[in-house]
């Protein structure tokens, strides 16, 4: 018989989402005539826009001719598309052999941990999404959990305290730091002058840091950066992790990117980059060349001008949502809100309650879903996410049901 | 510093199919003006069928509408497109639970490593397809490489001797068993009889086989088996990984799925597919939708009787190869062609010749691309892998040129 990775038997029970759903899912069963709504998964709910619609439609059918049809493309990424992504959104930052085409964020979080192996020391932010550190757990790299998390990850609580931006001065030198701008879950978008402490402490400690900024699109403050490439030596210490589910309403037609600086390197002087083309060429090969049509036409000038209005969709739900969550049956009860405007979620402490507890009274006193914010780690206890993923009708009677909550 | 992950430093130099790829660009541009015609990679070259296009190109315009629009779908795949697998391809013999759904086989060999870690005991045919070594060497199972290949690899030598279908008595009890019919490279397509060999085997061992079935829609002989499950008992012991690249020209559109039987268990009786099913919903997102939309249209009456004749058109191409390759001046020569006529590859011996060496001539004196076999593992030396992948004139084209190779 074969035995079990130990890395599955390490994981800790119960991915967030999938309680969440469940619960939903029960709550249902026993109200089958109330309507739920959720502001809970980031998924997106907006269609495609016409222009990126239409490129991948016309793409299909030409898949349908002999002059139009490939087969495998490169798996590092269609050659244009990576020109097009450097020039757009790294110009003088990142050239195109840096970026790396992919299906999906996730995914590539998911890939990027087989460069490292177990051997990695890991430190995350405490609360974030969940996967840096599930990922982790199974490379072997975060080893067994107590009660206060995975023995091999530093955790780096984010609070209201500290800004949401965390002490390092706990990160081991040589670890992997996953950081995530515009956060995930808690919507905070780190400055010029927190990125430079960030690339600072990493270049200062032999640390590498997991840059994701999939939700980059939503920063609307112009002084600040949308890559973490913006800051001086981020080149030397930073590989950006980036999507376009959230730019272009992606979520199910899959793709995203890496950037991976040459000048990047493992302690014996290899870049890592040659070691992530390896990981692409040999274990990966390529996103969909439908989705790439697609990410093409979303990165030129009428793509970028659709993609910023359906953007505009989900940050106007955040502000009606903002005005919801800050009413006075919410700030009597001494619940605060933190959303500066720039990400699609608001991140929500609700004192005198734990995260599941509030997150079932609201599932259950005003049928709308959220996300429990401890689920993202002991820093969110007591917070709840809200996501402004929702058709604006919903966005909007939710709205009306929470301003009706008793605390 | 961070470390270079040691299964990096490991890999082998020299992915394969890079160094097919160098070495034509590099004879090409010494010989601007001659067609190079490829035989060379296992690459699709036919459009899509039109009904197969018309589904795509119709799920692409609904995702532009508000009814239309899906964002992320489960993780696992589509519930009808996982429906339909099991209706259409086991009947009787894998249930919708058991089928999920990739971005394609290359990339399901690669994540199923990580079900089973660096402990695991690996076993290969050779020659073989190069990323189930490549995959294990990255996750550490295969330990570093010496002249005889990686340490912790079994190779299973398949012969013309042998039938090209190997002997396992040499496999350790435990085994991760990689198993590829129709085989990439040689061709040779499993009996019922061969399969019920490696099923018994792997049951009385506690083996696991990884079934690699991705040519399978090329078996024109109704005595062969399409899948695994075929064989009772099949479901205790093997995972089998499939694609509708070959079959549907999907190799651009990224579209795969496996099969993992809920009989199958580790030692500790926890089954496999719970771990696969934790591994495809933390570590991967779902194939892209329009894929899916493409796998399904693929799989009904009109989509079957489309792919059957792309795949017959390659067969055709095939058999014209073999003509070829038996002609006066390969048999002189003692040239041997293996190939029945259920696989794209014809897999060919040339007894005076190193792989590499009759692959220069080839390139040089027909303007042919090959793969050179030694590549697939060291059982490969002195053969070439043509490809019958390729337009039907330019499979005319290179027909010609090889009747006048001189040997």
């Amino acid at each position: 018989m074969i035995e079990r990775n130990e890395g599955f038997s390490n994981l800790a029970a119960g991915y967030l989402f999938p309680e969440v759903a469940k619960r939903r899912r029960e709550y249902q069963a026993k109200h089958p005539d109330e309507k739920i709504i959720s502001l809970g998964i980031g998924n997106t709910t907006e269609p495609l826009t016409p222009h990126i619609t239409k490129a991948m439609a016309d793409y299909v059918r030409a898949l349908g001719t002999v002059k139009g049809y490939s087969g495998y493309g490169d798996e590092q990424g269609n050659t244009e598309l990576r020109a097009k992504i450097a020039e757009v959104l790294y110009p003088g930052m990142a050239s195109p052999d840096e970026v790396f085409i992919s299906d999906g964020a996730k995914c590539d979080i998911a890939r990027i941990q087989v460069l490292f192996g177990r051997k990695a020391k890991i430190a995350v932010q405490d609360p974030a999404y969940p996967v840096y550190v599930d990922g982790s757990v199974v490379i072997g790299a975060a080893g067994s959990s107590s009660k206060n998390g995975y023995k091999g990850v530093t955790y780096l609580p984010c609070t209201a305290e500290n800004n949401f931006f965390p002490d390092f001065s706990k990160v081991k030198p040589g670890s992997l730091i996953y950081f995530c701008s515009p956060n995930n879950p808690t919507g905070a978008t780190a400055t010029k002058a927190q990125l430079k402490k960030l690339v600072s402490f990493a270049n200062k400690n032999g640390c590498i840091i997991i840059f994701d900024a999939a939700y980059y699109a939503f920063i609307r403050d112009e002084n600040l950066p949308k890559t973490i490439y913006e800051i001086p030596g981020a080149r030397k210490c930073a590989i950006e992790i980036n999507s376009f589910s959230k730019l272009a309403g992606f979520t199910g037609v899959r793709l995203g990117w890496s950037v991976v600086p040459s000048d990047l390197k493992f302690a014996d002087g290899t870049p890592v980059k040659q070691d992530w083309n390896r990981v692409l060429t040999t274990l990966f090969h390529g996103a969909s060349n439908i989705a790439q049509a697609g990410g093409l036409a979303a990165l030129d000038k009428e793509g970028q001008k659709e993609t910023k209005a359906l953007v505009d969709y989900y940050l106007e739900n955040a502000a009606l949502m903002k005005k919801a969550l800050t009413g006075k049956n919410f700030s009597d009860a001494g619940v605060k809100v933190y959303y500066t405007g720039d990400s699609p979620y608001l991140w929500v402490y609700f004192p005198k309650w734990k995260s599941w507890d509030i997150f079932d009274k609201i599932l259950n006193d005003c049928n709308v879903v959220t996300t429990p914010g401890s689920g993202f780690g002991p820093a969110g206890e007591s917070y709840l996410r809200f996501s402004s993923f929702g058709h604006r009708k919903d966005v909007q009677e939710a709205c009306k049901r929470l301003s009706k909550l008793v605390l």
